[in-house]
This record gives C-alpha cells, sequence and structure tokens, in this order.
C-alpha cells in the first residue's frame, strides 16, 4: 500500500460563494462571477509567462468537504452513482479540478472568472489549459447521456454533500 | 497559511514507463499505449457507472520527481518557464493530470490507454470526462503559441526533470 503524501496549500481562493448552498456546480455555471487567487508569495516567480493564457486549469482542496462518499446522487441526476463516474465533491482525497479564465496577474494577486468554488480554498496547483493536450473528442458520457439537455449553466448545488 | 493537507492514494497505475527517457510527454503523444489501474478494494465501489465513459481524468502523484523548481524549461521550449505556466511535473505539490481512454473495469482493475506516466505511480483520484464542462473553445495559448506546430504527438522525455 502506497504511502500518504503531504500536501501543501500554494495559496487561497477568493470567491462571492460563502456557502455550498446556491454555488455554481461547474465553471460553465459561473459565467461573469469573479474570484481571485492569492498565492503565497514563495511561489509568485512560477507565475512567469502565464499571462499570455487566457484559462488556467485550478487543483485545489474541497475544504468544507468532511470524509467521502463512494456512492453519491450527482447534482445531473436522480439516481446514485459511483463517486468516480462524478465530480461530486465528497470524494477520497477531495481534489477539485477547475478550469477558469484568467483575467489578471499582478504580483501575487491572480484574477479570475468562472469561479465555482468556495471562498477560502486551498489552492494545489495551477496549470495552463492548452487545447491541443486538454480537449477531447468522440467522447461516450455514460450515465450523463440521459441527462445532457439539463440547463448546467443555470444549475447551482443544494447542500447534500458536507 | 493554510494547513498541509494529507493525500492517500486510491491506487496504482501500472505502464510501460519504467523510467523518465523516452516517456511520452502526454496522453496524446501516447498514441496505443496501453497500462492498467489497480485500484486498492476499498473503493472498488465507487467505480459503479464509470464503464459507459470512453475517457477518464486522473489525479495522480508524480512520485519520482523531488523537489519543485519555480522556473524550468519545459519540453515544448528552449526557455525558462514559469511552472505554473507549464505542465512540467518538477511543481510545488508534484500532482500530474492526464486524460485517458478507458477500456475495460474487471473488479478494481481498469485497462486504460494513452499512458503518459511512469509505472508504480500512485494514483489520487479519478473523474470521467464530460465534454461539456471540460472543454474549451476561444483560447489563448501564451508562449507555446510560438510552438503549436511541434510534432508533440512523437515527442519524448529526456531526463531533465528528477
Amino acid at each position: 500500500m502506497a504511502q500518504e503524501i503531504l500536501v501543501k496549500p500554494i495559496g487561497i481562493i477568493h470567491t462571492p460563494h460563502q456557502v455550498m448552498l446556491n454555488t455554481p456546480i461547474q465553471p460553465i455555471a459561473a459565467q461573469g462571477v469573479k474570484g481571485r487567487i492569492e498565492l503565497y508569495d514563495e511561489y509568485v516567480t512560477g507565475l512567469s509567462d502565464l499571462d499570455g493564457f487566457s484559462h488556467i486549469t485550478l487543483l485545489y482542496h474541497f475544504h468544507q468537504i468532511s470524509g467521502h462518499a463512494l456512492k453519491v446522487i450527482p447534482f445531473m441526476d436522480t439516481e446514485e452513482r459511483g463517486i468516480f463516474a462524478t465530480k461530486a465533491p465528497k470524494r477520497p482525497n477531495r481534489i477539485g479540478v477547475s478550469t477558469v479564465k484568467l483575467l489578471n496577474i499582478s504580483g501575487n494577486i491572480i484574477d479570475i472568472e468562472e469561479v465555482d468554488m468556495l471562498d477560502g480554498t486551498p489552492l494545489l496547483d495551477i496549470k495552463p489549459f492548452y487545447p491541443r493536450y486538454d480537449n477531447r473528442s468522440n467522447v461516450a458520457i455514460g450515465w450523463l447521456e440521459r441527462n445532457k439537455n439539463l440547463p448546467v449553466e443555470n444549475m447551482r448545488a443544494d447542500e447534500r454533500f458536507r
């Protein structure tokens, strides 16, 4: 069995979402919603050359979730699904991934848009979004096929995950 | 300053790549290269409903990298870039993200294709790839613009990162 790994936040994500209730369930449901990353000073050198990218992928810790569940009823459905077949936050290791718009970088402050995470979220990593590596086409989407016409852009979280 | 977070591998990724030298630098450079996830038994229930997806995003630990650098010369370039403007492995928290093809699930074994990580890589999470959430269009790609015609599909790693 592999060893535990210690992860250290590199900054904090500030957003308008104070509680889970009514938080957008994905960046595409957060159009126009602005946030701000406060990167810890020791990492600022790592931001060089990032300003030319329009989108960045954030890895972060779902810090308001305790424990995990192996089956959940996701926001997009009314049936229980295996946690790894969903993006629900109550998952082993509670690491979230969101691709957001990059608006501006000034010192250790990064202005972003389309934020779907809670205020105060510990940031673990920033990666540039590069369509050639990150987009996929000809994709089968399993149980989501049935729900692909749901108006996700308008969907908000309830309090099912804690 | 935020607290450290303890992350616990949920399984191991087996691949044909024993050393960094000549490993594909991204899944798109690993077409046809098969691998296998061995999920620890306690998480198998979480795989329900995953089999309908053609692509899954893996989060994992770059376990062969020690420490981090804030500036690196990435595989796609000859100049130093800020680590957060690259996907290079020698980064704070050393978490990798790769979207691979899902071939088959049988008990705790998941057969995958387009693997670009080293054999024995500790797996941290599996998420379903859902184009509506995960693809982006109209993207600016910063310093990568200059190198966008490089034949990434054929590019392999050297030993610059350890």
